[in-house]
């Protein structure tokens, strides 16, 4: 309904906002439609307004947001709301919206029936200038200097009630601060290195398993088919990875499935972090081979896959192959309160494989799309977290010097995390964090110039996922923890410096593997 | 071009098919598209027709296909080529083709423009009437009693040339014999059975290791959580697989990956036989952040995902996760020839994780979307396989009698790949050939009267797979086959009959586990 300009009464209300200049300022036109006129109620609603002003925009002593100017057509009351943060108008103009209901309804049975926003205009300052653009959903951005003003048309009243707008503000600011750090090089800091241990050789150990036939490529991009002489070196890993780490240290194995739904990658940030690094998950529409036959038919007759008539047949997608396998194992815990006695929870699965859509990065056995971890995930206080950090350290010192006789450095980094979820991290209180462990790969040349393998990470995370998931115990504040063991990458950073020949292995390695499987042999 | 009627020339030709009523027929009627007027050339085509007739589509002293009918119109030539079979017409036709390119290029510098195909119609008869209609793509079917005749429109040079035609033939007929098929029960007969046992209980395990909170559902349909108590027994399954059956009959272990390209499931047959049972996976079209900045925003703006945005950075699908795990083994020996001293090759993959959409069907832990499974599978001659074939069931019996204790039997059945690419099994030779091993689950009712659990099976494949894959031996013929043991088949069996509490099971269970891990311990 548009406005009668003939019955439109404007009134510029006394309560202005201070002179100042806000940080952050929230300018929302809106009108209520009305189911009757009212253009006889000035008096009503200038009382009605004034009201407002002083009870669900205020709370003494501060005004939290403003009603500046208001104006009644034949059914319509039009309404600017000035706001510097504290009451966002959005959020105002909901509980105006009931108090109008209410007011109108008693004294002269009119009704609300809808909110039209005409216009939401929030302007806020940033810390530094954009180095470039900035575009976000849902509104116009137009930046001068380090001043933003977002430009929203077209809202609904519920796009207002789903709390978009501090997101929208926060993504702008994040956006900005991204521009800074795009290129610069990540948190990198040594905690502590080996000795330079003698190289049996230099050549790369994928391309010479290849060559034996030991691993052989494929069928898809960046997996890979161990045979048997290759098979049992990784199995021997996870093998030890159990028995020297976990198991000592009281770690209860369990299994998680390694098909994970978005709901819990929105939860852990995984969803915004790297959606183009997940293998997504479609599934059939229905298990009817009726609704199939027709693909069958396309598919006996062409021997080909009718991608097309395929995708008829699918789902949208809704789930993704496991990243990292934490996550849910938080979930498994979600909502729940933890027995005091069951502290540190110490578990940890080894059975979801896990994919990442690697793109061009990938490389032999260390950098693939398709991988098998072991993920131990440790609950409990801020104390038993940091005890525990010290035993592990212990413990995979113990393999990597002891059993691997491997050259190799561990660093303080970007909290994976963070990294994850697309962001930057400030110097760590080394409380929580992540430490990376490097392996020297002399295939890769000298080991000041040439790039460490990253064979394992250890993180303390605070209350992060424990925020995320719910989860209690019965006193304690909780804290948790994980650390990714790739089987892959122990692979490779061994066989990279040990070479191939289990003759030259360390003697602690040899006590779990000390022969190779005949394998299969072609002509 | 339309033909030209004042020009229209047609010639029947004295050669005629025999009066014999055919099983098969082919009447393809088509026309040449020459770059000239060939009007004139009546004679020269002519001679040509008998020509053609006499050489390509004769192999003395039979008759391959005949060219009933041709007329020559302004700048086209049409055909009428008639076949019971011998030779395809469509086949002749494209050998025409050349033949005419060369004549007509030579003598009169005419070329071949072009093929329309006016209609091609294919005649045959099935061993019995339809029980109802019968649909196939490209092709209108109509069928008097058992005579059905196919009609062809609007089909290209580039169709002709894919062969579909025979293919369509055999959709049909293959129709046809299913329903004959549907809702008849599967071929099964018994081979062993073991002795009635003592249940410890009648209740269903999934239930009470829920209750027990040992197995949580989720997070998707189909798949579980195994806490620590129940993730052991599932452990333990695999280890007594692997040390019991496996080792020591002299199986190799290989790492296989768990997606599996359609090219493979071409082969197999399990792209046409159960593509409603697949989980599909799709990548992302790129890696790049860049294209994907849009869906990042909505993501983080709306805590929610926007399926359509994040369909638009999707590639179809090309792959789906294992359903079984011999095809991706066999796809590793493609094109290879095996050495004399390796046969038989005795491999299994334990890693890779299977999905099925089960859709309605799901229950507990035995029936799931998601399961572990291990799959030896041997390639030898047949000698060596049915040798192999009597080692593996005594090492089964081993497990199922005296570790296990369980009440079981073994039946043949429809070998699975005839199942799985949805055929019907016919009685079998027991050369080759599927065993399924059955276990009494006390909780689903009287032994005689309730469905028994197939917790395992064990087949014998002929030369099937090694075709597909064309695998060699450097001398023998070679034959395959595989055998599944699922994990959680192996666990719910023993459980429903064993019961959850250690001190009941059998002993030789027990040399493997003797108690459980105390859990977790929740409020």
């Amino acid at each position: 309904m548009r406005e009668n300009h003939l019955l439109f009464k404007s009134i510029r209300i006394k309560y202005r906002w201070r002179d100042t200049v806000p940080m952050m300022r929230f300018d929302l036109r809106a009108r209520f439609t009305l189911s009757s006129d009212v253009s006889k109620l000035t008096k009503e609603f200038t009382q009605f307004i004034a009201t407002t002003n002083e009870t669900i925009l205020k709370k003494e002593p501060e005004k939290l947001a403003v009603i500046e100017q208001f104006s009644i057509a034949k059914d319509s009351l039009a309404l600017t709301i000035i706001s510097e943060g504290n009451l966002r108008p959005h959020n105002a103009l909901l509980q105006i919206k009931n108090a109008l209901t209410k007011e109108l309804g008693k004294s002269h049975h009119i009704g609300v029936r809808g909110i039209t926003i005409e216009t939401y205009t929030i302007s806020f300052d940033l810390d530094r200038e954009p180095l470039k653009d900035v575009t976000i959903p849902f509104a116009e951005v137009r930046i001068q200097g380090k001043h933003v003003t977002l430009l929203l048309t077209d809202v609904s009243e519920d796009f207002l009630r789903r709390n978009y707008i501090d997101r929208m503000i926060n993504r702008v600011k994040e956006k900005v601060e991204q521009q800074y750090y795009e290129g610069k090089a990540e948190f990198w800091k040594l905690i502590w290195k080996s000795e330079e241990k003698q190289s049996a050789w230099t050549k790369d150990p994928t391309e010479e398993m290849e060559k034996l036939g030991w691993l052989k490529q494929g069928p898809t991009k960046g997996k890979w088919f161990y045979r048997p002489q290759a098979a049992i070196i990784l199995k021997t890993m996870e093998k030890i990875a159990i028995e020297e780490i976990l198991k000592p240290l009281g770690f209860q194995e369990v299994i998680e499935s390694h098909i994970k739904p978005f709901d819990i990658w929105l939860k852990t940030g995984h969803m915004e972090g790297m959606p183009y690094e997940f293998y997504y998950i479609v599934e059939p529409k229905t298990r009817d081979a009726k609704d199939w036959e027709r693909f069958i038919d396309l598919t006996k007759i062409t021997k080909e896959v009718d991608v097309q008539e395929l995708q008829k047949n699918l789902s949208p997608p809704a789930a993704g192959i496991v990243y990292a396998q934490c996550p849910m194992i938080y979930w498994s815990f979600k909502g729940k309160t933890i027995a005091e006695k069951s502290l540190p929870v110490l578990v940890y699965d080894a059975t979801a494989i896990s994919a990442r859509y690697e793109s061009g990065g990938r490389h032999g056995i260390e950098r693939v799309d398709e991988f098998h971890r072991i993920e131990p995930v440790y609950i409990g206080t801020r104390e038993q977290l940091l005890s525990l950090r010290e035993k592990l350290l212990e413990r995979y010192k113990h393999v990597f010097n002891d059993l691997f006789d491997l050259e190799w450095r561990m660093a303080w980094v970007t909290p994976w995390y963070l990294q994850q979820a697309g962001k930057i991290a400030e110097e760590d209180t080394q409380d929580t964090g992540t430490m990376d462990f490097e392996a020297y790969m002399p295939y890769r040349g000298a080991r000041e110039e040439s790039e460490w393998l990253e064979f394992q990470n250890l993180s303390i995370l605070g209350d992060k996922y424990i925020t995320a998931f719910n989860i209690k115990a019965q006193k304690s504040e909780l804290w948790s923890g994980c650390s990714g063991i790739g089987l892959e990458r122990w692979t490779t950073a061994f066989l990279a410096q040990k070479g191939l020949d289990p003759k030259h292995w360390p003697e602690g390695f040899k006590k779990y593997l000390k022969e190779l499987p005949q394998g299969i042999e072609f002509l």
